[in-house]
């Protein structure tokens, strides 16, 4: 592992940013966004396209202009100058705390990162190295619930302090699925680390230089929320039973393991591994279009521009490119994304999004590709747990409709007859 | 127990179909039927109330009819004529089985009824007794994954096989659930059985006799699927990122367990005890409208009539009125239906949901409280299963929007300045 001083991130972040608002300064004015009057009129396209749900001051993304806020402030700022503990107080509480404020919180956070001994014992009782690691995260947070009995009644009280208790352990059940998995022992946590270096000190059973422990904490903020992509709003849908907080952040688990989700960027690293060198981009990119085979880690439903968060990343890779392995491998990224950007993004605003470069960041820092979408678990909480507070406030049941195109009272034939 | 013949039962049901008919006739005819032009405009309230989701086969709620069906059939057939098995073989394939795949569907249920033991051993690990049962089915579910190797790709076939399995697993997991809860010791399933029989048995320890088997029967019926309600949908949200079929059951579970969904029918014995006889019915519910108290068990988001389950579960609680607690329970619902829909019937459309009379049945039938909403999940997972594997055919990530009405471009202020 080798990084830059957290310094020379900073002017990474600062030139990323400028680049970004230049070029999307003529973009249109955001949509979405402003009061609402119910019921809304909207043109609804499959898979709920266009439909909307509620009303937030969590966060927004405006994929003309490719900003991404949370809480008013844009993912350019909170990766230069917050950390991931001040943006996930924000998301859950819904302003930048006092200095106070973040004192108690991290208290909070040091307070419940261990998880009861019992969990990790049960994880060495199934066969966890067959299992993806998101099914035992998943279990892992189930059982956090067998032993919190805070949460008999449901409250925006209650449920509060469980979001924080699963901000503090997500991280080290995913640390310790990732050892165990790996037939290790898994470490406890250190209560003088930072959350980033908490979670790299339980992966890796070492504590992290600073640079390490920087990208790490850039990458968390940067997963932490993002509008109500279809694992937040899950997450909410389950919760608008009034279930739990638990069960809703099970649900939200499930949802990102998918590879439409939060398992893209495995595909990614995948397909870099798989067109293997550079000279064999082009071919590969000319093959795939002519396949019509999709090429990972570009396109997203709502950005119809570069991705805020694939500015911040791709650059971050850099830094760990001394890593030959990581060099190749991030060479062949940036000549794919240079073949996209060409073809596809003016004409199709197809451009990278967030996938295509964290799963390079995370390979660089030594952590095995099956655990990649469990980072994302690991930062996505926050925005969970925000979104979730912030609809059970005002609170309505999730039931849309389908249209049956089916038959009707049909005859029921005995099944002599059939 | 003391349960009539099924043929009584037989009665029971041709009457109470012949009455639901007669009774709305002349409500409008069905709506959200018929081939769908995407986008769909709609006017969409909150918590997504009339936002189309997807066209589907699977089953339909016309709510001003009263009615329910599955593939085509109405419940009131199911209920009379079919079984569980037969209806779950429907939900997931399309059509009513020949005799010789019912046969082919029945061994394979009975090949995949047992669990494994390590899944008991984890279930005695942690405060089960003092965790809501359906955190366990939850766990329990996850759990069986770790165990299935057949799961790796994600295929509309795999899926299938993975549905079965669960249908077959989830009764047996529920049982163990309610018997470890109780100190009692799991029970393994009898191969003779059927899935009803065989879920009594696993809960009681004792092979039920005809009647009580009819009427668990007709329950999982009843509750096996239900339009686009909150527990499916998230269930397909999940499903939609190709996570897989398990963790998409489990978002189901957690869903469901949550008491504006399937804890409903738990809170409703609870009113019937607190109301305590029949001279308190009037009272109470008097208070209750004053006091602007919800009354448990009335009223739904789709149905503007009288729910067709509530007609079928009404009348199977007097079979067991020989038990003089559920007499008095029982007299005590009647009449508070009586006056609710005296009251807030024609004129409000507020009528008696699924919920009002399913926890007397279950409770009739010996089962604890907190194992209600299981008994629902147990019967959901043929609904749960249909509609993933039809909206997987043709899938389409779910991903709507949400207005933001928060500040933009809000400015960082260091924590200092705060």
């Amino acid at each position: 592992m080798s990084v830059l001083a957290p310094t020379q991130i900073d002017d990474i972040l600062a030139q990323v940013k400028k680049k970004a608002f230049e070029e999307t300064a003529n973009e249109p004015e955001p949509k979405l966004t402003g009061e609402v009057k119910w019921p809304v009129t909207a043109e609804i396209g499959r898979g709920l396209e266009n439909a909307v749900t509620n009303e937030t001051k969590v966060g927004y993304v405006n994929g003309a202009k490719g900003w991404l806020n949370y809480r008013g402030y844009d993912v350019f700022n909170l990766s230069q100058f917050s950390t991931f503990e001040e943006t996930s107080y924000a998301l859950l509480f819904g302003a930048m705390p006092t200095a106070q404020q973040l004192k108690e919180f991290n208290e909070k956070l040091a307070a419940n990162r261990k998880i009861p001994a019992k969990i990790i014992e049960i994880m060495k009782m199934y066969p966890i190295t067959e299992t993806h690691p998101m099914i035992s995260l998943s279990i892992g947070v189930s059982l956090l619930s067998t032993f919190d009995r805070t949460t008999e009644t449901l409250t925006v009280e209650a449920e509060t302090e469980v979001a924080i208790k699963l901000i503090a352990q997500m991280a080290t059940l995913a640390a310790a699925v990732a050892r165990i998995r790996s037939g290790k022992e898994p470490i406890e946590p250190d209560k003088d680390l930072s959350h980033a270096a908490n979670f790299l000190y339980m992966l890796n059973g070492k504590k992290p230089d600073k640079g390490a422990e920087r990208v790490m904490d850039i990458c968390l903020v940067l997963h932490a929320d993002h509008g109500m992509n279809a694992s937040t709003f899950a997450t909410m849908v389950t919760n608008s039973t009034l279930s739990d907080m638990y069960s809703s952040i099970v649900t939200g688990i499930g949802t990102l393991k998918g590879p439409l989700h939060g398992g893209a960027n495995e595909q990614v690293v995948y397909q870099l591994e798989e067109i293997g060198n550079l000279d064999n981009v082009e071919p590969w990119y000319r093959a795939s279009r002519e396949a019509k085979k999709k090429v990972m880690g570009f396109g997203h439903r709502v950005y119809k521009s570069y991705d805020p968060r694939a500015r911040i990343l791709g650059p971050l890779v850099d830094i760990f490119t001394a890593d030959p392995e990581i060099k190749r491998l991030y060479d062949i990224a940036n000549k794919l994304n240079e073949l996209v950007c060409a073809e596809l993004g003016k004409e199709k605003k197809i451009f990278p999004n967030v996938d295509f470069y964290s799963g390079l960041v995370y390979k660089a820092m030594g952590i095995e590709i099956p655990m990649f979408s469990v980072i994302f678990a690991v930062s996505r909480i926050s925005g969970w747990g925000g979104r979730v507070l912030e609809y059970l406030k005002d609170n309505r049941l999730f039931r849309p409709r389908a249209v049956y195109t089916g038959p009707m009272l049909a005859e029921y034939v005995p099944i002599e007859k059939r």
